[in-house]
């Protein structure tokens, strides 16, 4: 009798550290995984990390997306800049430019881009950025997908750009009653217990619903679960979504 | 009745500007180059000028070279840096890879890839660098031509490699009796005057020989001449060449 | 006969060059100011370049300020970034302590601090961001004065810190009706006619008053005068303005 | 009865995570030590880490040094880099200053300077680039006192500056026959076991000796045994020490 697999993506942000940096758990999340978002170096990942994390994904056989962010070391991708859109259009062309091509290298396929952190949040406010962003992508290669927030304009986006739209929900994030994720600096804004973490996925794929963090319930469509790989407890996370589901790791 | 056309190749390093701080003169230089090699953002060259830059560098029917560097912005890629060779290799991959996806997204081919500043002369001096460098663009595309130093090792490490190898003097640089460039920082390692730099080429180009900064005659051949675009004499030098050729500029 | 004296400050942002990417004209400016603000390393100003600007604003006698700024290299400073006010704070100590150790290893005084680009900016506009950055800089010497925007709040917070204010007026950009600068990106903001930004000063200087992008009177009081290094016309523009009062050059 | 205290310097390199990127395991180290070398931001620390670092270093009453590096975040400074010594002096300075002021801010003086990494080494081996990194010091402070490898000749270039020399020893690192650290990249050049670390302290403490990697005992005279944070072994090796000499923590 065969088990139950899972019916939906589960992705994480690898590869960013950078150098001597290491962040993130890399190697224990990857079983657990189906896709991949990949640092481009610009928010963190250096060419060597972003090589060995590719050839690592490869090995896991996980979807592989590109993770371009604002140009911002110092601040990890998480704080707005304003760059005009001409100039952010070109950032995220380079970013995904090397990291296609270094998947390619690898013998693998670069299946989509998810932007990261305050450039993911700014695509959702702000459609002259997600155009441009979008655009930018697409100029590189039409075929690949875009994720974004599931429930957010960045949906309409991305499908009138003639691409496919790659619906994110978070299992280890709280949403404002507007559908968008509670900042990062809010207290409450990141959930660290696994079975509430697990919990919310569930609620998503099973019901088509979340509980915002006043506690209302939202209508949630979504095609992949993020869990952050710089949560201390995402390994903890994601063997409790597998455990809620009733799933055995695939490996 | 035709007039003659140029029987060898003129490259430039172009698109180094970063941000706000804008180096060369780029614009002045395209019309009399066949071939530019397109900085890649490590020594310069942020997305918005690449993407500049390989416009033009299509619109002037240019052969397109990328042309990766240490990573080292506030010492322009001019100083050597003692890097793993794993970790090198991985970022001329990075490099290749993003200017080769952002030179396809504007509908060109990238032709070569030739190395910047201290890698470049590293390559010349030291065979397991040279080694990666030319390992980490066969793994981007095995089909990209190497450009090193013309009578060096570096040729038959690329050929060793089932690639071709595109053999580079310079107009604007003396050679030392060994045949390697005089370092940068010695009295007349560049030249300025442009009938002395067009000499040169003529010298290469019609006799297979040029001048050493000693005095000495030595054999050189060579597939393509570099005029350092921030070489303030660039446009001049490249005027001279022209005219001791006696070739119309193409434009 | 003893002939006039200027009777106001004029300041320029200097030092700014990074690396092999020189930017401004800091040479032909020097003689002509009497106040510099040296880039801090942020947004442009390597460690070599800060070194020799202070060295010769020392020989030209030109008070010293500190010109810190976001951490945004690629972007010049120029761009809005959203960085946590402890953060804020902590980049400004930290630039302001490096330009002040410099110039006193010289032997010379830090006299102030005018903070660059969009954090100058910003300070105008929020209130939190101003007293970070205020504070900051009390936190490394509270006797230094801090330039700010002329008929801005910026003054009030300084003052209610116990510091020194430095009003500034540009002399070679145009003002909103609300007293703001008009943004760089729009048509007219920066003054290129010597001419016209002589007369900007001289009208501030002796009338209290200046002509706003829409042609509007507006009162200002300034105690020094911004004129950019890198308007290509700063040197014509200077010079305008020693005209406009009738001063001979001080060497 | 009193018990006995530590009769030589503990000192470890703290401050050198960098935005999202945290490295060592800085609060976990500071009960144990009585000097701390503090990043200044070239190899890592940002500024708001250097803040809470020299914050924590004055609570703990450790005697505080900076530790300037090589430009060189993505290598972490261990990696050597051609830098010309006029370049590498306002390099120096600069960092130095950086850390001063800040230390200062806080009600702190800064007591020395050791270098950081592979300019650590490079200052062994080079007497230039020596000189140029101690006059650079010294232009900042000349009261400061200079870390530097016991045995080696940076003790006489420090000496004949007219500045006081901080001989270190590495309680986790091995050495070579010819008295300096034994490459990283070389097996067995790290210490992981605390006995074997603290032995190594023991021995030069009370007999002047240690034993090279290759066995041989070879006299050295320390003032301070460096431990690194980024060993993960640092906390146990700090208590091996401790327990060596029967010493209970000061807290």
């Amino acid at each position: 009798m065969d088990q139950p697999a899972l019916q939906f993506d589960l992705n994480c942000d690898l590869g960013e550290s950078y150098g001597r940096f290491e962040i993130g758990n890399d190697d224990a999340l990857f079983p657990y995984l189906t896709s991949c978002n990949i640092a481009c170096g610009f928010h963190g990942g250096d060419p060597l990390h972003l090589e060995s994390t590719i050839q690592k994904a490869m090995e896991h056989q996980l979807r592989i997306g590109a993770h371009p962010s604002y140009p911002d070391l110092m601040g990890f991708g998480r704080r707005k800049m304003q760059i005009p859109v001409q100039e952010l259009r070109a950032i995220v062309k380079y970013q995904v430019a090397a990291l296609k091509g270094m998947v390619e290298s690898a013998g693998g396929t670069l299946a989509y881009v998810k932007p990261h952190g305050a450039l993911y949040n700014s695509m959702v406010k702000d459609p002259e950025e997600a155009a441009a962003v979008i655009d930018g992508i697409r100029s590189i290669d039409p075929e690949l997908a875009v994720m974004g927030l599931a429930g957010s304009a960045v949906k309409a986006a991305v499908e009138s750009a003639g691409m496919t739209f790659i619906a994110e929900a978070f299992a280890d994030r709280r949403y404002t009653d507007a559908g968008q994720l509670v900042p990062r600096d809010t207290e409450g804004a990141v959930i660290h217990d696994p079975a509430a973490a697990a919990e919310q996925v569930r609620s998503v794929v099973q019901e088509g619903q979340l509980k915002t963090i006043s506690g209302k319930r939202m209508n949630l469509q979504a095609d992949s679960f993020c869990i952050h790989g710089d949560n201390p407890a995402a390994v903890s996370i994601l063997q409790a979504i597998y455990r809620i589901f009733g799933i055995t790791l695939k490996n």
